[in-house]
């Protein structure tokens, strides 16, 4: 094996192939990049116990003079391709399965893997995938899945549960504290069926996207489900099992509306947090609506001190007088996600949950459970 | 007390003081930011167990409607004081100890600590204090207290010695692996003194100067020296004990020199320091000038692989062929304070202290010890 290609290009799909590198892993081949070197273009590959992201690099820079596959210590090779001088760099397979580095004045060898040891990843792509473009993946992505639960007790809750029915795409997460749905429009139809994704997955998932015109490819299998992203095969395990029927957990009546600022809104309760009682780790901020249609925003922690804030809403309320808590964390989280800079918050009762929506985030829902107070 | 102050510059003034306030401390009054407010100034005092700090605040937007000294929670207090909304701010002590904070639709109360509690703490300026530019002074801790040891067995060196002779000012820091040296020449003559500085003190004074063109006095006591910048008093304990006599340290023969591009070594051993034995913490590298006068910078882990660097010197090289091996982190830390983009390495043996100096450094000496290697 022996190629040369333009430094920086190669360093760009390092990073990339990077977000699937295993650290600590008790197969020591998966702390590797997997190299295929072919007459005309590379691929690496890269894989945890989650993902696996598999790139074909075929740069115009790219110079072959021999074949072969080689398997590279990802740390040190990112590491030293990143430090790098000059504009290209060549790379050869010698003696004793080391790899030969040359670049500028540079000349660095690094002991290989066993390629023998690295397992066999297939990406398969189907004849049948959904097709969406970037930017409204990432949107559907960056508003549901921080709302998926951290803490394993509940595994299918770690994951983003993406339904396809027709042409409309509907993603839910929920940690059974809150919720985030989100529903948008694909071009073409599909039947119907339903994956859980990871959070995390699609939080790495995420870090690749950037924000241009591309279409991503879906295809979607069994236990698993890939991403086609230009020359970016980003392949997710699914989480098996059934997720929580969530439609009917979302009022349908709500005798109080209110409409916010969204900004004004946000900093009061982010003010109001800092002073504040704690239920396990969530700061609870409380939220009054009074009979002059001025809404309170308060709390209260005995040792430290007191916040309230007074927040004018921005149009006529709908609705009598309401007192409720919530942690802030929750709400702060959910108003980020909005586009739109004036939200709506509709309430059923003192003590059921709530829903934010937004005139500018169509069939989108934030939906958050009050806690009980004193 | 009360009184209304512009926000902006009521939290610039509150980030300085944070500078010496205690997180963790057995005394829970040094938690909390003294403030008195008299007729027409505030003064902001924080302390821990090595600064105090001391600020008269005297902006034009102050009004004070009520003389009084309070004790409030620092980490709180700085929190609020950066989400608040609105211009100004107005502060009250109300009943029971309690500080109300006013700003925008916002309503404050935050729980005082004790003021009694309070230690007595006294920023005493001298009539002779040493003067010397903001910029010369930060010039002068940059280059030199970075070799400070980090280690507490040797508390002597964790401080950086300051040396006054005449209208020459010294700081020499070292860790007895490396030693930084500088001296620059003040306006004044004074008398021959010397104090050793917390190196932990300097960093946090640094922080505190800008890049302009005023002075700072430093007002030296028996245990403590004063830095007064503006409106900002410094204090800091002084270490006690006789600082090593370094002096005699300094080889000043030298039958090898290389003058090198500083950006070009300090990018060699970079890489070279990715794959290198250890030793402690420290990646060992290798430099060897050549029978051609090239300069070979090398490493080598057996388990990873090895690094094998050329580089040019920018001169005629003085002296003979020579193997030395160092910590890349020393030489790193030092390469970086250079103002020169030239840099002259100076050897005297293979097992003897090097010396790095630049001819836009006047008056600086980096020196390290080299390290043994088979």
């Amino acid at each position: 094996m022996r190629f040369e290609i333009n430094k920086d290009k190669l360093l760009y799909h390092l990073i990339i192939a990077q977000k699937a590198l295993s650290n600590k892993t008790p197969n020591p081949a998966l702390q590797g990049i997997k190299l295929d070197v072919k007459k005309d273009h590379l691929v690496m590959t890269t894989s945890n116990s989650d993902i696996s992201i598999n790139i074909t690099l075929d740069d115009a820079s790219l110079k072959v003079e021999e074949e072969g596959s080689v398997l590279i210590p990802g740390k040190y090779f990112i590491e030293i391709v990143r430090k790098l001088d000059g504009q290209n760099v060549s790379m050869s397979h010698i003696d004793d399965n080391l790899l030969r580095i040359e670049a500028d004045h540079s000349d660095i060898t690094l002991n290989m893997l066993e390629l023998d040891d690295y397992p066999n990843l297939v990406f398969k792509q189907k004849d049948d995938y959904v097709k969406i473009n970037v930017r409204t993946l990432k949107t559907i992505i960056r508003q549901s899945a921080f709302a998926t639960s951290t803490i394993e007790n509940r595994p299918i809750l770690t994951g983003v549960n993406f339904k396809i029915d027709g042409n409309r795409l509907t993603s839910v997460a929920t940690d059974s504290y809150r919720l985030a749905q989100k529903t948008i429009e694909l071009d073409d139809e599909y039947d119907p069926m339903q994956v859980i994704i990871p959070g995390k997955s699609l939080e790495e998932l995420m870090k690749i996207l950037e924000n241009n015109q591309d279409n991503v490819e879906i295809h979607f299998d069994q236990s698993r489900v890939l991403f086609k992203y230009n020359n970016v095969l980003f392949l997710s395990r699914l989480l098996e099992g059934n997720y929580p029927e969530t439609g009917k957990l979302i009022p349908q009546e709500f005798p109080v509306k209110i409409k916010f600022n969204k900004e004004s809104l946000l900093t009061s309760i982010e003010r109001a947090s800092l002073l504040s009682s704690k239920d396990g780790h969530n700061a609870i901020v409380k939220l009054e609506l009074r009979q002059d249609d001025t809404v309170e925003i308060s709390s209260n922690s005995p040792e430290i001190g007191r916040v309230l804030e007074e927040v004018y809403p921005v149009d006529e309320v709908v609705g009598s007088p309401i007192k409720i808590a919530f942690s802030s964390k929750y709400i702060s989280e959910a108003l980020k996600v909005f586009a739109s800079s004036e939200v709506i918050i509709s309430f059923t009762g003192e003590i059921r949950p709530f829903v934010i929506t937004g005139e500018y985030d169509p069939d989108m829902i934030q939906l958050i459970l009050p806690v009980k107070t004193d």
